[in-house]
């Protein structure tokens, strides 16, 4: 791996201290960050390079999935850290920075590679992006890197004016836009499973799919983001962003070994085939929810406009569930159903597969208990995939039962997802970072409902905190003879007294 | 259930102990026996009642898969078991089983139903059959069954014979013939999976399918049945009846909750299909094998020959392979490899369903580390299916590693064979038991082999003990571009150092 330096934006703040350093200390336990490499902290407060490490060292004690003990190694780790006090407007202070990043790049030895992590609020892209050309920071013999955070935009023009902004000093392929659902393993692996196996290529077709429902839950309300989420709503939080991107991982058909320019020319096809929705049909499409009081676990939580920091009147959806349809040839015909929401009865991300019934097996009387076939994709907090058969106990005939054929991996093994971004950033690898085509065309898409919204052409549906959202979100599917699967998988599949059961796997 | 009396010839003998007592008991836990229940119990020796009943209450204690402790529940079991001496050839002793069965029968207030389990060798059907016939006690106003276990004849010949001397006093449909290969649960899933389960319904064809490979391996040598094995060999003991009873299991194409008839019908038509074998291609396509000395768990064990009992120059087989083809319209052009043998590595029973790479997916460069998927029905001892599918990890392009999803019971959940096949016989519902027209296809398909070895066309191939067979059992499959799969599972699955697994069942 090439050399570079890491210049973190915004090195004092809850990011990164939760996500980036424990992800680069389980890069570099695992060998993964260059030989030469060197971080560069900034922040507004003044620290010592040795608080600084300090607080590093603190953040991995508390968040990285690996432990964290003092020693040799970890001091190794540390010894690449740097800090710098960066008031963002102070034009000085750039310079000052490119001192630092020089006397580094000098000590290590290392060509001038610089991958700029911005993580701070998007109000502050813009300054830093024009800093950073006009110090000259961005203008070394190595290559540059922009590695930024959502939200990017808050509707489409804004996003195109955010983009035009940071295009004066950066060129498409030197912007690397985060979306951490595209860093999940099992998300990264959607496109392997079905292009190595021709046991799902082989159902991976309108023929045998009756429906794909990508759902992402929250259990929590809206924390400490009260004032940000409450102009935002689920659908710039989650929708535009996160849920459409997993429909276009779930829905591209790729070659093998596909680059990534494939990649990201095959989702920008799949998010062009999205039928567009016209403001005057979101009502029809879209469900926009906001909790009301109800219970998490036992125990009772406030609705969302008695939540600190909201307003009483408020009409922020903090749901939403949609039907969309992609017209093309693999998919026309099979309705996606996306959800997400807070509040809700369990923390789940999942893709659920659901297959037809082969034309002319409908009819039997025994259909009744029989469960449609659905391949699961557990995307968090637990990594799985499961298929869930019929089955019958031969001794016991009429009644159907589901067989879950499945495979989990522990949490503790599988990498976090800023771990497989900050690795690709490192690499240049921008597979699985979000594209501009992607960004404008999911708000492109998105900016009927946000319209609609605003105009107030959809009602909002309340659902009791600890639900799996209105009763309109149900009735979405039960329109076209579906609904909502998996939900209360753990109910589904408590294990029988006294069966015990095997598990291997090898990966 | 209809009252019936249970009239056990043989009842204190190995197979009574060690299987019809257990299964017997685990019916009259599990609710399944009839209201009015009697067991008469027959044999050489003399034994009271009581004697009879501490055998039966011992049996329990050894070989039920629960525990049969003291107490009012065992008690009311045991008392419906009695015990009359009987000399097979004595037409007396038939005439006071029959005083004793009525008298029971006026006891219970309990319809003549009488079923008559003939755990005993095949030399003494025919004399008990006619006897059963003579003596009235195949003649009471309700209905009769007889049970039988194998050997079903020696060759085709001989199993025509004994079939034309059982006839005379049962009606083919008053015949059940135990394959207790028919009574394990995952083999009376197989139809029940394929048919309610639409993706593999849409997977279940030549279109998708590589080949299927069917194997029971056994740990065990001849044990002390030298006399009866070296007589009968691996393609009598196994091949004939079990291996192509699993082979129609798999193969038939059934409609919804058919009958035991349209079973019977279908399972006719696979083995019709099957492409006969001359005589003079047997060497081509079957590998007759016989174990030479080696090791079993790390312990040395003896060769074949040098077994108690075996003649130093027995050219036995204790190993059979076979390459098979269904001539139909789902099957043609997909290779059926069957495999069974005594002293091989591992215990185990299972079906592999291997499929294929799709069109024009063969050439890539990272499919040399690529596993074909398979579909793994596990058999015996544990029962479970697995799925086998590729993936990789995105941070490591270019290798592939499997990914196993699948599904295990406990054993000790699992209804043993004998109950499963007891109860059918109760509840007179004949579709998993042997049909006499499968058995003499299976005699007719099988007799080239048995000639050919005979005349000594097929060379006798030694393995040692403790592998997976003759290397020829390998070639069998490499002529074709195959390999046996899922040999050494256990050492295939090793969970990773570290990681931990869930494992959710519902059935």
């Amino acid at each position: 791996m090439e050399a570079t330096t890491f210049v973190l934006f915004g090195a004092t703040g809850d990011l990164a201290k939760r996500k980036i350093y424990p992800a680069l200390y389980n890069l570099f336990v695992d060998g993964k960050l260059p030989n030469a490499f060197s971080v560069v902290g900034l922040g507004r407060r003044e620290l010592t390079d040795e608080t600084f490490r300090e607080n590093v060292a603190r953040s991995l004690r508390s968040f990285s999935r690996r432990e964290a003990n003092e020693g040799e190694s970890l001091d190794a780790f540390l010894n690449a850290f740097r800090y710098n006090v960066l008031d963002i407007g102070r034009k000085e202070d750039y310079e000052k920075l490119l001192r630092l990043v020089e006397a580094r790049e000098a000590e290590l030895g290392a060509a001038p590679n610089r991958l700029f992590y911005l993580s701070v609020g998007p109000e502050f892209f813009e300054t830093i992006a024009a800093n950073i050309r006009d110090s000259g920071l961005g203008s070394a013999d190595g290559w540059k890197r922009l590695v930024i955070e959502k939200p990017f935009g808050h509707d489409l023009q804004s996003a195109r004016d955010l983009n035009a902004k940071l295009s004066r000093s950066f060129a498409e392929d030197e912007i690397y836009r985060i979306d951490h659902y595209l860093g999940k393993p099992m998300v990264q692996k959607l496109e392997i499973l079905q292009q190595a196996n021709p046991v799902l290529q082989a159902l991976w077709t309108n023929r045998h799919i009756a429906n794909v429902q990508i759902t992402a839950n929250e259990t929590v309300g809206v924390e400490e983001r009260a004032g940000y989420y409450d102009h935002v709503g689920a659908v710039r939080d989650m929708f535009q962003n996160h849920m459409l991107q997993l429909l276009m991982m779930l829905a591209i058909h790729l070659p093998h070994n596909s680059t990534s320019d494939e990649v990201r020319t095959k989702k920008r096809k799949v998010i062009e085939a999205l039928e567009p929705l016209a403001k005057e049909d979101v009502a029809a499409n879209v469900v926009r929810g906001q909790y009301a009081a109800g219970e998490i676990q036992g125990k009772p939580v406030v609705g969302y406009t008695s939540e600190p920091g909201i307003a009483a009147d408020s009409a922020n959806d903090t749901f939403i569930a949609a039907e969309l349809h992609i017209d093309d040839y693999f998919w026309r015909g099979v309705p996606f159903y996306i959800r997400t929401g807070k509040r809700m009865k369990e923390k789940s991300t999942r893709i659920v597969i659901e297959f037809k019934e082969l034309a002319g097996e409908h009819t039997q009387s025994d259909d009744k208990t029989k469960a449609p076939n659905l391949l699961v994709f557990e995307i968090s907090p637990n990594e799985g995939i499961t298929l869930q058969l019929n089955t019958r106990d031969p001794q016991h005939k009429g009644e159907f039962q589901p067989m879950l054929v499945n495979f989990h991996t522990s949490q503790q093994d599988v990498p976090e997802a800023y771990e497989n971004l900050i690795h690709d950033a490192l690499q240049g690898d921008p597979t699985f970072f979000a594209h501009w085509d992607e960004v404008e065309l999911s708000w492109k898409w998105v900016q009927p409902i946000l319209d609609a919204f605003k105009d107030d052409l959809v009602p909002l549906r309340t659902y009791a905190a600890g639900t799996y959202g209105p009763a309109e979100a149900d009735e979405l599917l039960a329109r076209n003879g579906h609904r909502w699967r998996f939900d209360d998988a753990d109910n589904q599949t408590q294990t029988k007294e006294g069966a015990t059961y095997a598990y291997h796997a090898n990966h």
